[in-house]
C-alpha cells in the first residue's frame, strides 16, 4: 500500500515555508472542505467527465478488460512490434506504464526474454524520429510483423492523423487487401472521424469511453492495450487503482492520501509561494510516470477563470526530476535558489533486483561502501536529500511505494488522478477542459491550409511578422 | 550557423510581459554592461574555472583530440557494448550528444548500420536498472565485448564509485588479469582517488583537465570519449563550439548571442517575474540536450548568496519540454497559468529525412494534410504555439537551428556556456561552485557509515524522526 509521509511539508519542520499544522487538524476549514468535496465527488463520480472515476470498477472494467484481452489473443505470436501512435493523454500513461513495469532494456531483449513484441510509442511528428523506428521495424521483423495501435478519440489530431495516414499507406503497400490486420485503433465507440475510417475499412477498434479525457485515460483500454501486449498485469493495475479509489473515498482528511496531498500542494502553491511542484522518483522506472503526471497537474489545474469566469491564472508547474541523478543536476538551485517549489520525492521500500558492492579494492575512502547493497545506497541518498531539503526550509514529502508493480503502480496513477479532482475543486476550477489549446490548433490548421481556417494565416504572419530583433 | 529569434520577449510583443526594446538598445546600461562583462571574460577566459572557455581551442583542443582519438582507435572493433558510468556533468553531456547525433534507434540498429558499440549511459545507482543493463551486456557481445567508461574526477562521487566497484569485481571474475583493458576511466590527471586506482590497476586514461568544472565538460575527454567511440564527427562539434565561442566574443550586445540570452533571460527572470524557464525543441533528438542544459543553468546559476556574500537566493527553474508533444500536455499551463515563464523554443530548418504524407485517404476533415511533409506539420505548429503564446502576453524566443549536426550542436552548447558566464556576471553570483551539494554528500557518507562523518547519523535522525504525518 502506498504512503505519503509529509511531515517535511509542515511548519514544525520548514518553518514559514510550510503548512500550519493546525490548518490541516480535524475540524479545521480544510478538513471540513474535504469533508464536502467528498460527499460532491461521491454525487458526480461516473458521471459527466467524471466517468473515468468508474475505469476501475465493474461493469467498465468487465467490459473494457474482455475486450482488450480479446484483442491482445488475437494479436498473440504474431508480432515483433508493437507501435503506438498517439500524442498527449493517447501517449503519455503508454510509455508510463512500460517504463514502469518492463526493463529499461526490454526492446533489446532477445524476443524468448520479452513478454511482449517490442513496443515504441511515437507521439510526436518529428521526421527524423518517425523514419527512424519505421526502418527499424522494416529491419526487425518487417512491416507484416509490426502492429500499429492507433490512438485518437475523434481521428482528428493533426499529429496522430498525419502518423496514421503514412503508417495506412506503407502497410498498404506492403500487404495488399489484408493490411487492416496490422491495425488496432482505440477511438470513440460511435462517432467521429476515426470511428469512420474504422467501419469502412473494418480495423479492430478498442473504445476511448465517453466521458473519460485524455489525461484521465491510462486506465482505458487507451493505455491498458499496448500494456497488455507487453505482459503487463493489466488486472492487478486496475485492482491497485480500485483500491486506492476506496481509500481515497473516504470523507477523513487524515485518512484520504489523496484529499492530502490536494490540500498540501494547493495551500503550498496558493498562500505559501510554491507553485513549482517536483515529483523525483529514486527509481528509474518510475521517471516516465512523471510524464504522465505533468500532463495531468499542467493541463488540468493551469486555467485562466475559476469556475465563474472571474480570471485567476490558477495553476502549478510539475517539474520532473530523478533521484539520485538530479542530486548532481538540479539540487544546488532547489536549496539555494528562490524557495518556490514543493519537492515530492518517491521512494521504493523493495527493489526487484540489487547489486551487492564487492570488497576487495582496498582504497581507504571508498571503504565504507565495501559490502553495502547498491540499494541501500539510493535509500541512504535519499534520505540525506529530504535532511537537505529541510535544512534549507524547503517543503518536501515522500511517496513511498513498497514494491514497483501494476498494482501500486494502479494505486500511483489512481491517487494522482483523485488528488487532481480535490485540487480542481479546491481551486475553484474545472480540472476537465483545456481551452487554451485550441487556439494553437486552429492556427495550425490554418497554416496548412485547412478549409475553414484561412483567417489564421493573416492573423498569426500579422501577429508574428518579420522582425530585426535576431541575433 | 544558430540565430535567436527574441522578438516575442519584448513589450512590443508581450507588453508589459517583455523586456522595454530601449532597456538592450544601443547605449543603454545593458549594453554597456555587456560590454565591460566582456572584456571582464577576454581576461578571464582560460584562467581559473573560465578555461573551459579554451576547449575547444589549441592547444587544448588538439591534445584532447590526439589522445581520444587514440583511445578510440585502440578500442576499434573490439567492443559491442559501450558502459558510460558517471553521473551528473560526468553523464548528460554523454547523454545529449548521442541522442542528439545518433538515431533514436541506434542501439536497436544491426551493428552493420550502426556507427559503434551500443551506448548505455549509467547515471545512476537504481540497482534494477544497473543489474538490467549489465544482463543486457552480459547476452548480448558478453562482458569480454563491453567496454566500460569510468568519469569521476575524483574517484569518490558515491554512486560512479560503487558502480565501478561492482563492474571491477566482474570483469576481474571474467576475464582474470587482463581485465583493464576493459576500462578506460576519464579522471584527473595527476591526483585523486581514481587516479591512483588507474596508476595502481594499468588503466587507459583521458584528462578531466584542471579548471573544467563537470557541468562545463561536455567538450572535454569526459564527452568527446563515448561521442567518438559511437562515430560522432568530434572535430565538427569542436569547430563549432569555436565558431560560437568567437560571436560570442564581441562586447555589442546585439551581435553576441550568448549576451543578449542572458541579458533578456536574467532581466525577465529578476525583474520581470519570469524565473521559469523552459527549453522547448521541436525535434526529438534535441530533447535530451535540454537534460545537459538543465544542470548548466540550475547548478550555475541557483545561488543563495552574491559574490559579496549577500543572501539573494538567485537562480531560474530550467525545464525541458518537448515540442509537438507537450502542446498536449504543458501549453494549457504554459497560455493560462501563472504567467511565471520564458518560453525558449528550438526549430530546426532543414531536417535529416523527411515524411510525405500520402494522398488517397479520402476523409474530409483531413484532406488538408494530404501531399504535405511531416516537416511542414512540425514547423506550422511550432509557429501556431509560438502565436498562441503571444496571444496570451507569454514571452518566448526562438533558436533556429539550419540542421541537427555536429557542428550546430557544438555551437548550441557554446552558446548555453557563454550564456551562462554572462548571466552568472550580470547576478553577482559566482557562477562555477555548487556548495549546497555538500550537505547531502555528507549525510550520505554519515548514513553509509563512512569514517568522519558519523554525527551525520544523529543529525539526520533527529532532524526527520519518526512522524506520526503518514497517510
Amino acid at each position: 500500500m502506498i504512503s505519503i509521509d509529509f511531515a517535511n511539508c509542515l511548519s514544525s519542520r520548514v518553518g514559514a515555508h510550510g503548512v500550519d499544522p493546525a490548518k490541516i487538524s480535524p475540524g479545521s476549514a480544510a478538513a471540513d472542505a474535504i469533508q464536502s468535496h467528498t460527499a460532491r465527488l461521491a454525487k458526480t463520480r461516473g458521471t459527466g467527465w467524471e466517468r473515468w472515476r468508474e475505469l476501475p470498477f465493474d461493469p467498465m472494467k468487465k467490459d473494457h478488460l474482455a475486450q482488450v484481452k480479446a484483442a491482445v489473443k488475437a494479436a498473440h505470436g504474431k508480432f515483433d512490434n508493437l507501435v503506438v501512435l498517439g500524442i498527449g493523454g493517447s501517449a503519455l500513461g503508454n510509455i508510463a506504464l512500460q517504463s514502469a513495469l518492463n526493463p529499461a532494456t526490454y526492446n533489446l531483449q532477445a524476443p524468448v526474454d520479452r513478454k511482449g513484441p517490442r513496443l515504441f510509442v511515437i507521439d510526436n511528428v518529428d521526421p527524423a524520429y518517425f523514419a527512424s523506428v519505421l526502418d527499424l521495424c522494416e529491419q526487425q521483423g518487417g512491416l507484416g510483423r509490426t502492429l500499429f495501435n492507433v490512438i485518437s478519440k475523434s481521428g482528428e489530431t493533426a499529429e496522430t492523423a498525419a502518423q496514421f495516414m503514412v503508417i495506412r499507406d506503407l502497410l498498404k503497400k506492403a500487404l495488399g487487401p489484408n493490411y487492416g490486420s496490422n491495425i488496432v485503433a482505440v477511438t470513440d465507440p460511435a462517432k467521429g472521424t476515426m470511428r469512420q475510417i474504422c467501419e469502412r475499412e473494418k480495423f479492430t477498434t478498442l473504445p476511448v469511453p465517453d466521458g473519460v479525457g485524455g489525461r484521465f485515460s491510462v486506465l482505458s483500454p487507451v493505455g491498458l492495450f499496448s500494456a497488455a501486449m507487453c505482459g503487463i498485469d493489466i488486472d492487478a493495475l486496475l485492482a491497485g487503482a480500485a483500491a486506492m479509489d476506496t481509500r481515497c473515498s473516504n470523507p477523513t482528511l487524515a485518512q484520504n492520501p489523496a484529499a492530502m496531498l490536494a490540500t498540501l500542494l494547493v495551500e503550498l502553491g496558493t498562500s505559501l509561494g510554491k507553485p513549482n511542484h517536483v515529483l523525483m522518483p529514486y527509481c528509474n522506472q518510475l521517471y516516465l510516470l512523471a510524464d504522465w503526471y505533468r500532463q495531468l497537474w499542467a493541463e488540468s489545474l493551469g486555467k485562466k477563470n475559476d469556475a465563474t469566469g472571474n480570471p485567476v491564472y490558477a495553476g502549478f508547474t510539475p517539474i520532473k526530476a530523478l533521484g539520485t541523478t538530479d542530486q548532481h543536476s538540479q539540487v544546488q538551485l532547489y536549496r539555494e535558489g528562490p524557495n518556490d517549489k514543493v519537492l515530492g520525492m518517491i521512494e521504493v521500500e523493495h527493489f526487484s533486483r540489487d547489486v551487492t558492492i564487492p570488497t576487495g579494492l582496498g582504497v581507504d575512502a571508498l571503504q565504507y561502501l565495501e559490502g553495502k547493497h547498491m540499494s541501500a545506497l539510493l535509500a541512504a541518498e535519499k534520505r540525506a536529500t529530504e535532511y537537505a531539503f529541510v535544512d534549507s526550509l524547503r517543503p518536501n514529502y515522500t511517496i513511498r511505494m513498497p514494491r514497483v508493480d501494476a498494482h501500486h503502480v494502479g494505486e500511483f496513477i489512481s491517487l494522482w488522478q483523485i488528488a487532481t479532482a480535490y485540487a480542481g475543486l479546491l481551486l475553484n476550477i474545472d480540472a476537465y477542459d483545456q481551452p487554451a489549446v485550441e487556439l494553437g490548433k486552429q492556427a495550425t490548421f490554418g497554416l496548412m491550409g485547412r478549409a475553414g481556417y484561412e483567417r489564421f494565416q493573416t492573423q498569426v504572419h500579422g501577429a508574428l511578422g518579420a522582425t530585426e530583433w535576431v541575433v
